[in-house]
């Protein structure tokens, strides 16, 4: 097909991103430097298994206008809440029937322009070697720390996937004697230091009668933000609260450290907000326990891109597809002549 | 310079493939498919710094012999007892002066042929997944059981090396709350999971006087390989000890598979002779507290390859050089044609 188009209309210059959460996703146009030209956020549409889908393909759209998908955009790419197969199929235990959804195949039929698909903890992480905290780096550990804790591993410039996509699960990291029955459930990191493990860790001190700060809270319904207000107001028990999840997680990077010899890692996800907290117990336990000419040399850092961490490593996946469309159509062209 | 030489000649068929030790060093020709042609294995010599390089040519020669190097091999490579820089440069404690020797550049030079320097873990690891109990697998960690504890990691087909060479320290692996004055020096699952931490489990069982099979060693000068007998002949201490190492390394294992995802995980090094002992403790711990789904599909397995590993691992790396060599001359062929 033959249309008119404009220089600017025939090398458009965005790609598409999405970053699909269980609950909210946003979606942007995002330029080859990694400018967010345009954003739109939203609630996930869950009425359906395909719902999600048509959402996305909505927002491309959107963003498009008033171009074409395929006019405004080289590629897309989407993070996901979840595991995602070589195939480009996704597993996404937190949205209704996605056992082994074919989003990419779906989106690129629907939206003409190539898709890549990428787990949003190696999402966040290529974003943080792209533009964040690891900026330029090959060698990366990003870990995610929220309502679960996982990591996105970036080792010689590649994303480390595993035999079967489950790298990188380091909230089932060992590192000390305690099992429970959430430990059994979760992993004993995720168990111990991740936002459920503080808010329980509240829950057992008011329970107990606490005559402290945490007294204010049920402990039913104390969250881990909670603990971290308390804890800035300079509650002693909230503060030991974050030192031990700290040091749980000290030794966690210590093995990190050990294992993978990365550059820099990267404490980002929902608690990120509170990394002062306990960053210090984190780092002296860390340095205590790795490899000491690893830990000598590696660098222990916030999340700098926080919540675009995983909007912005899709955008860069998508450039990746433009390269490498790029680079093929060239070495064609030098075969050619 | 034009030789006359048979079609035999100017294809040679093998590589040469050494494995230097910190006391000893095999050196062998290495065909194609695995097959070791010739060997010979000598005590190193440490009379100077450059004495193992003189060794490893003269090896090299002695293997050739009646050809010469370039003649007989296509490439070489070796498999060291310390760290290889990308530059092929090696920092290999136990022998004296290799702060930052050259052994790439020197052996090319010496002997005409492209040279592979590779840590003694990594290559074990290729070995392994060439022809041993990872054959085929593109994701699997060699777990070298020694005097010291390490890891060599292969992941989506390529060995992981981290930011300073430094990756698969496993020995500083931390799993429980244990500190001791070995700990801080050799890391905490090496201080009591590797052949010295079981010697002083059971120097300390011989202090305090037991009435057992070890009460027959010295508390000055048991070793690993004694509480291995001690523990074949039933002796329910030296059982015990072996036991607790492997609960230690079942918690590292976890961890590797947790972060890792592997389809294989290998046991290797100079304990591999006691795997038995250790190995149904190892085990059980590793599936109670690695991430349940890739549990599930790892396989947990002894070394095949043994004492063979680093040496069969070198001569892969050895075809990998000529295969890539080949690789390049056929696209340069078709660019021309």
């Amino acid at each position: 097909m033959l249309v008119t188009r404009t220089t600017e209309d025939t090398s458009p210059k965005n790609v598409f991103a999405a970053d699909l959460g269980g609950t909210k996703i946003s979606a942007a146009a995002v330029s080859r430097r990694g400018k967010i030209v345009a954003r739109v956020t939203e609630r996930v549409d869950t009425a359906s298994k395909s719902a999600p889908v048509f959402q996305i393909a909505r927002l491309a759209e959107q963003l498009a206008r008033p171009r074409r998908v395929d006019e405004a955009f080289e590629a897309g790419a989407v993070a996901v809440p979840g595991l995602v197969r070589r195939t480009g199929t996704v597993w996404a235990p937190n949205l209704p029937g996605w056992e082994s959804m074919p989003l990419r195949t779906r989106l690129e039929r629907a939206l003409k322009i190539p898709f890549a698909i990428e787990s949003d903890r190696n999402a966040a992480a290529v974003g943080e070697t792209w533009l964040g905290a690891a900026r330029g780096k090959s060698d990366a550990v990003m870990l995610v720390l929220g309502t679960g804790i996982g990591a996105g591993i970036i080792s010689g410039g590649k994303v480390i996937r595993g035999a079967h996509e489950l790298s990188g699960c380091a909230g089932w990291i060992v590192v000390n004697d305690w099992y429970t029955n959430e430990v059994r459930h979760v992993g004993q990191l995720e168990a111990f230091a991740a936002g459920p493990g503080i808010a329980r860790a509240a829950a057992a001190r008011i329970k107990a009668g606490t005559s402290g700060a945490l007294g204010m809270y049920g402990a039913e319904d104390v969250t881990s933000r909670d603990v971290a207000e308390a804890a800035r107001d300079g509650d002693p028990e909230a503060l030991a609260i974050f030192e031990e999840a700290g040091k749980m997680l000290g030794r966690a990077v210590a093995n990190i450290i050990s294992m993978f010899d990365p550059e820099v890692i990267i404490l980002g996800g929902g608690m990120a907000g509170a990394v002062d907290l306990f960053m210090p117990s984190l780092n002296a336990v860390a340095r205590e326990w790795a490899q000491p000419l690893a830990s000598r040399q590696v660098k222990i850092k916030r999340s700098q891109l926080l919540g675009d961490a995983n909007l912005l490593g899709a955008a860069r996946l998508a450039w990746g597809l433009v390269t490498a469309k790029e680079r093929e159509e060239k070495s064609g062209r030098a075969a050619r002549a």
